[in-house]
């Protein structure tokens, strides 16, 4: 095997301490040709959720090679450290097997092959046990670029048995849909487990019902379109739809957060009414052809 | 045309959500060999002030090659989407065409050639409109380090048709100057929009008048020679005067942020008496001999 | 003199500013082909002790080659700057001399050559004296990699004349240990300047006095082994005790920052009560043979 020539690198180390820099040390003194791309550390800390629905959203972008995932509370327990080989050894996943890694291992073609990663000729001796991310995880993602053969790593496991990842699913009745808020981003956008065509039977504008206050929101293709202080249903660059104002924090508005409940209705009089000044656009599936991109 | 080899970032996507990463996944995919250097990701969300004048700073220490910046609070509606060749090819600008770009442009040499980038040859196909710097931007800034040609990417603009920048001035009169915080610095430090020349006239110590309060400043060579609990004027590390103090945040104490003014004039009989223990010295325009640097 | 590929890099800076960019700037113009990698930036402000026990936990896991350390709050006054040869050449640390470097030189096996860095050929112009990061010390690190002498940069001084760290002891009397929080990681963890050989006398559980009130710690061996609301003493990734919690922050519950006092003392019979669910067991030395890393 000819192994591979880029880590991307997501954990929930955070940028302040040393972690996830000793992490990237360990990958260029073993490796130094690899390239690691920092996909993001600031997952935050313990959050298995957030650290698999960010991989999913970044994997279709990922370059071949290793994907090295550490989102970890379970360091030193009897979780598995896992290595698991997709569509036929375009990439790996590295990291512990508790949710984090099976959504987008799925993603970016299921699992093919996967090992326990035990051989300690692949790790670093450890003076304690609680950073496998340096002693452990970034050791075996380096040896794996340099062409170690994914089975020396350990013994094989099957790999329908990784720990599956929560995907929340919306759930869809005859006056409406409940959904979940994925993701907020910096910028105050409310990600949404639907798309465009689960919401569409629905109308525009849309009823919205948070925490029992009701909103009213209008689909926009872009954020600018958005009339002021209004909330629109935006198609967001990940497909999904997203709650979202102009220039401003739709979450903040709303009070939401990563895991908060909302509920899309049809549109009542009081919707219709609520802002004269919008003019309702359909949410497109896809860009328009005239800006080109 | 050879290419570039390096691809300077900066963005206002923060270090929290995967989104530079993804850009850099994106330019990893396309131009494995191109080393990808952040400037920062850290630009207030769509302050293109903010962004324009961290360019600004930073452009004269750039490598030759591709600077990519995204602060882009339009993305999606008519703004357009520019790759600005500087210097006669030494470097090219892509990003959207908002102020962001124009005054680093024009301090890097000036702008030779512009293209709107609109080919979806050289772009991402995007499930939604509202992530150009993953569909649009760091792939067109992969494709020119590998040596696309600049006019392939879309129609020629006219180099002069760019969005300006704010380039905020300061304002003299008999009396003093009314200046503006330019920039605060993670060590409190406010950059204001003078420079050593502009205020030598006006004496040291100097007299502040901010938000009607009165303080004093004293001139002084490094941060560690402004007195305790005072205020210094120090020429920054861009020749620009800065309000500074010793190991403590000038800004906090002042309660300045970006854009806050600040008036200087001549030294009143109460300045003089402030402070009996500082030992004014000028403002060098130049580092001094003896410290070697 | 072959020169270096690798520059591991901690400062200061912060990731908001465009400081560390700027830096990491200059070392890809200079020497486009050395890596860069960033251990932090996040440093806090002028802390020296911080990045001088950042850099010690670190250096074992850097590559061979530059180590450029940037923690500067006497930027531009009589404290020196300085390139610190350390293992007969393995590696050089780079930056001022104001105790930041002195312990971690000492951990890679001791200064065998220093300079101070005065020559002028090997910076870069400055219009203001504050930024040595960028105008000093990035451009001699660069330089160095390109296999420029160590000699060349400025006159030697004397390896043992470096400013010395302040390596914080803990004292022992006759009933117990008075320590001090090294550090207080991301997850809350408090790292304590004992090994675990220090405080084996005491027994398990551990009486803990932090500002005068009592607590009980017992020994763990995994995070995840600490009972709920309870406190552990585990083995850290460094070999070190510290303070921690299951999933939650030790550090918040206790109270604690780096730099707390934390007297740890025999158990008193409150402690052996205080917890009847929790097992005591031994802090292990060395990770279990069973866990495989």
């Amino acid at each position: 095997m000819a192994g591979y020539r880029t880590i991307s690198f997501l954990s929930d180390y955070g940028s302040v301490d040393e972690f996830a820099g000793v992490c990237r040390s360990v990958i260029a003194d073993l490796a130094p040709e690899v390239t690691v791309i920092d996909i993001t550390h600031e997952i935050p800390p313990h959050d298995i959720r957030a650290g698999s629905l960010t991989l999913v959203r970044a994997v279709q972008y990922l370059p071949e090679g290793v994907v090295l995932a550490v989102v970890d509370p379970g360091v030193a327990t009897q979780r598995r450290g896992l290595a698991v080989e997709v569509a036929g050894g375009r990439g790996v996943f590295v990291g512990p097997d508790n949710g984090l890694l099976a959504p987008a291992v799925s993603l970016a073609g299921g699992a093919t092959r996967a090992v326990e990663i035990t051989d300690p000729r692949f790790g670093l001796p450890a003076p304690g046990p609680t950073f496998a991310g340096r002693d452990v995880f970034a050791p075996a993602a380096a040896h794996l670029c340099r062409g170690v053969e994914l089975t020396e790593l350990g013994p094989a496991v099957e790999p329908s048995s990784l720990v599956p990842g929560v995907v929340p699913l919306a759930s869809v009745d005859d006056t409406g849909i409940d959904a979940e808020v994925l993701w907020v981003d910096r910028f105050g956008n409310a990600q949404l487990n639907v798309g465009p065509d689960d919401i569409a039977h629905l109308g525009d504008p849309i009823h919205l019902v948070i925490e029992g206050r009701p909103r009213t929101a209008t689909a926009a293709y872009t954020y600018d379109e958005i009339p002021p202080g209004g909330i629109g249903l935006v198609i967001d660059s990940y497909g999904l739809v997203s709650l979202a104002s102009a220039r401003s924090s739709a979450a903040a508005e709303l009070g939401l957060d990563a895991g908060s409940g909302v509920r899309l209705e049809e549109p009542s009089d009081g919707d219709r009414g609520a802002d004269p000044t919008s003019t309702p656009v359909h949410l497109h599936p896809k860009p328009r052809p005239d800006t080109g991109r």
